[in-house]
């Protein structure tokens, strides 16, 4: 048996790793550190901690007590963040709803999760409005009227800023198990109900801590005293990536954007010094478009990207702008940090080297073990070739999906967390997301990465959007097929979209079978609730549809 | 009661937080990257986990077992490193032996600890070969020659590379708790024998983690892939103060110096690109010296200085040879890592105020609570100017001295552990160490800061090293006296002396109570067995003796 510490000094403090005590650090430091809300308000970290007090209160006064779940619907802003800590730190479970779902859906998450008490911004009244009558748990409503002067539904036993005002900031906050959950929240894929994970307050301080850590490996960026963090990340998705917990320990300026409207976001990156965000691609392409119009400098402002894969098109959109994208990767089910991206040591110091390693899903942070396995869960060698499902290890991986316990056991098999992405690790621990498992094309005995396809597609001036499917073929088993929301105002032409890709083959980078015989046309391409391309709608469309424009006949260099 | 996880997959994996975790990124990452030892041998991150395998399989060949004590006296090595890793990983406990204490005490400790395996650099077998007889538990010896061709000592089971060799590198390492203890060692003051400390392989997991966020927030400086690590304390001390721990999580390049030789350490600097490294303000002087004799160049090299006070005077020193000298605060108590310096946000910029941002003690790190208190307990207000004992709460720390209950009872009376240390903490988190508590001088009814008036005095040029020390004083309580070793060939004057105190008093920033009436004259001051200045012997020697040399009267400005 290894030895434990058989001796403690009677009044030896014991340390839980929870949520409170990601400040205790933070407010010896940062106690005048600013905390801005749009271009509404701002206060001190010394405040908000007196804030989560009065938050605690209040809810404690509607009759929150330790273990509840209480569910908000805000935008991204300072009253998330003070539910981030107060709702945890209080004991209860801090549900963040999903409110691009359907109505019906968020009533089956808010059931599912047993909320009790919902703090709401008056944005989504309309959706309250509609599903009470299905919320039998729910026994009080807080409203967020966030500066209008509409009135207090019925329902609403008050509004946050006047309820918080009146509640004392003294709320007895006291430590307990670490293994308590903190939070929840529910994840959809294109099938069946959404899917609920759940952190606890020791996986999600480990996870702050380790998520630090990268920034320090980055050579190119630090996340430092002088940074000013904004995230443009929903924060009921996934703890907004977990960096405000991260900005809150290290105590830096952070800004709130509130409901994201680009012209908002680029005056509060200029008006409050802003460096440091995290977005998916979309809202990237947003900000540039803004910047381009209004002549906005984006210079300085560092992002880290995920959600879908940062296309090496978009990187150089942003160099050209100043603007430094950084690729990382992680899911609902992971807290979410897995992998970051950094300049890849030893490399030339080019530009092409450095876009090479920021656009891959980026190498695993410390206490994360990532393997590539087959199907018998047999590991595949690191060498930048083999492809495989990625399974994971980390101290903060949901352990179950809440109430789900055929998922629970798929996600699980094998004792790793299995994300269904299919992915090469190099020698360096850059991993490679090559595509979903259940994207996978298969032609001629070859495999296809529909992102790779899709990252060279992307380049070419004539696309907006490009999304590649696999579809059944008699000869080869199946067919990629690109299908592509043209920029305005050109065609895209089959000889256009294959150029980059002979060039790939040419370089011996892909698979000549790779080469298109098939491109589809739409105005945009289907998204799903969390604005990922939607394939399965794709393979619905295109799969038994003949095709919509002439296509080509397979390339003879390509077979 | 918070809400526990209910339900989890059958195959859900269980993380602890044990050392051997720290390694699943890095060997992702970094299998390629290198260690180095001197200018003797390097190897792989690949090679060094099959090396970890190996020590573990030599160890259980001689007997080693779940919660047995090994203990290693060796330099800082390669060897070392693997010991930090292979024995917690096999549940076993690494004693770090500090091999500067006298034959008795080294005997006492490795007895106290239980040490029944030893494993000895041939520089130490002559006091191996003086306290055997007296460590009746020890059963095995394992020699380590480093490339010496002298002959193993009849006691020795077999030399370490050889052993290696011949051992399996498919140790079985298991999981275990993560609440098993990892490492022990032993702490000496002044007065009474050595007090055991240990650490849990959960404190050291959060330690470096936590330890590596700082990096993160000095502006001027991450810890990033492409910087090359060497200690410069010894790994006997207090985990080399953490930083193998986490630079192997990151997986950078690191170097050891082996034995410290100045011209070796400038040597691996220049060959190797040594970029971060930490020490004792000793070392860096006898860098400094080196350098200047040798036209060596510093540039670039970072350090993190501890064990005494970075004084401006040293920083400037360094700063001239464009060597960046950075504070740092902990104990061997506190596994080490407090509180670290970093730029101060919002500063103007100038060589003055980075100066004196990063010659304070630091800022806390993340997960640490600082607070300081009157004698009562009572906690003082964080203006900069109060003082009080430094008593801290933070994941890693001892939870007592090791069969010493009186002494862990002191340590964390009151349920925070006591620092011994008097220090002042303002706004922004930094903390200024004052004074030890058993040392602070009152004079005249008025607290006087012997580090800060050994900092000031350090900056003249006659004076080579500076301890001021309180005597007992008739009329005023206590007077301070300043000890001094004079730099070659100048005199020291009290007028000289005087003088930067003086021009501090106009200032402002000291008490008038501070100018000295006397002062005395060393060769070299008095060092405890871990380097620092013997106070207390000092105090002995001055505190009851006439002055050695003529006095000044008190001056009249100053009472």
């Amino acid at each position: 048996m290894p030895l434990r510490i058989a001796e403690r000094a009677p009044e030896a403090h014991d340390f839980p790793l929870t949520i409170g005590h990601l400040l205790d650090a933070a407010l010896i430091s940062s106690g005048d550190q600013e905390i801005v809300y749009r271009d509404q308000s701002r206060y001190t970290y010394r405040a908000f901690r007196g804030r989560l007090g009065r938050l605690a209160s209040l809810l404690a006064g509607l009759g929150a007590e330790q273990g509840m779940t209480i569910a908000m619907m805000d935008w991204d802003s300072h009253r998330y963040l003070e539910a981030y800590f107060a709702v945890p730190m209080m004991g209860a479970v801090l549900q963040t709803v999903n409110v691009r779902l359907s109505p019906q859906q968020v009533a089956y998450t808010l059931n599912h999760a047993g909320a009790e008490i919902l703090v709401v911004h008056h944005d989504f009244f309309p959706l309250v409005d509609a599903i009470l009558p299905m919320l039998p748990k729910v026994k009080a409503v807080v409203a967020i009227m966030d500066g209008s002067d509409g009135a207090l539904p019925a329902y609403a036993k008050g509004e946050y800023e006047a309820l918080s005002a009146a509640a004392s900031p003294d709320f007895p906050f006291v430590d307990f198990d670490e293994n308590a959950v903190a939070t929840t929240f529910y994840t959809t894929g294109t099938t069946g109900d959404p899917k609920g994970v759940c952190f606890t307050h020791r996986q999600l301080v480990l996870h702050t801590l380790a998520a630090n850590a990268p920034f320090g490996v980055t050579r190119a960026r630090g996340l430092g005293v002088d940074d000013v963090y904004m995230p443009l990340t929903p924060m009921f998705h996934v703890h907004a990536w977990g960096i405000p917990y991260v900005a809150t320990m290290l105590g830096i300026k952070q800004v709130y954007p509130g409901r994201y409207e680009p012209k908002m976001i680029c005056d509060l990156h200029q008006a409050e010094g802003v460096t440091f965000s995290h977005c998916v691609p979309t809202i990237v392409q947003m900000v540039i478009a803004v910047a381009d119009q209004t002549g906005a400098k984006l210079d300085g402002w560092h992002m880290i990207i995920g959600g879908s894969a940062l296309t090496q098109a978009l990187w150089r959109e942003g160099r050209q702008r100043r603007l430094s994208l950084i690729a990382g990767y992680g899911m609902s089910e992971t807290a979410p940090m897995i992998a970051i991206c950094h300049d890849r040591p030893g490399a030339d110091g080019s530009e092409e080297a450095e876009m090479a390693a920021l656009t891959m899903a980026g190498v695993p942070v410390p206490l994360v073990s990532a393997r590539i396995v087959d199907a018998d869960m047999n590991p595949l060698p690191h060498d930048g070739q083999a492809r495989g499902e990625l399974v994971l290890r980390a101290p903060w991986l949901t352990p179950c999906y809440t109430g789900n316990p055929e998922a629970s056991e798929q996600l699980w098999r094998g004792g790793w967390m299995h994300t269904q992405d299919v992915a090469s690790i190099d020698a360096q621990g850059y991993i490679q997301i090559r595509d979903r498992l259940k994207d996978v094309i298969k032609t001629g005995g070859e495999w296809i990465d529909s992102l790779t396809l899709e990252d060279l597609i992307a380049g070419t001036p004539c696309v907006a959007e490009v999304a590649v499917i696999g579809v059944a073929d008699a000869r080869w088993g199946e067919r990629p097929i690109a299908v592509i929301a043209p920029a305005a105002g050109i065609v895209p032409t089959l000889e256009a979209i294959n150029a980059p890709l002979a060039a790939a083959v040419a370089r011996g980078e892909i698979s000549r079978y790779a080469l298109l015989d098939r491109i589809e046309l739409v105005d945009t391409l289907p998204k799903t609730s969390v604005g990922k391309i939607d394939k399965k709608a794709l393979r619905a469309r295109f799969a038994q549809q003949p095709a919509t424009m002439p296509t080509g006949k397979m390339l003879s260099a390509a077979v």
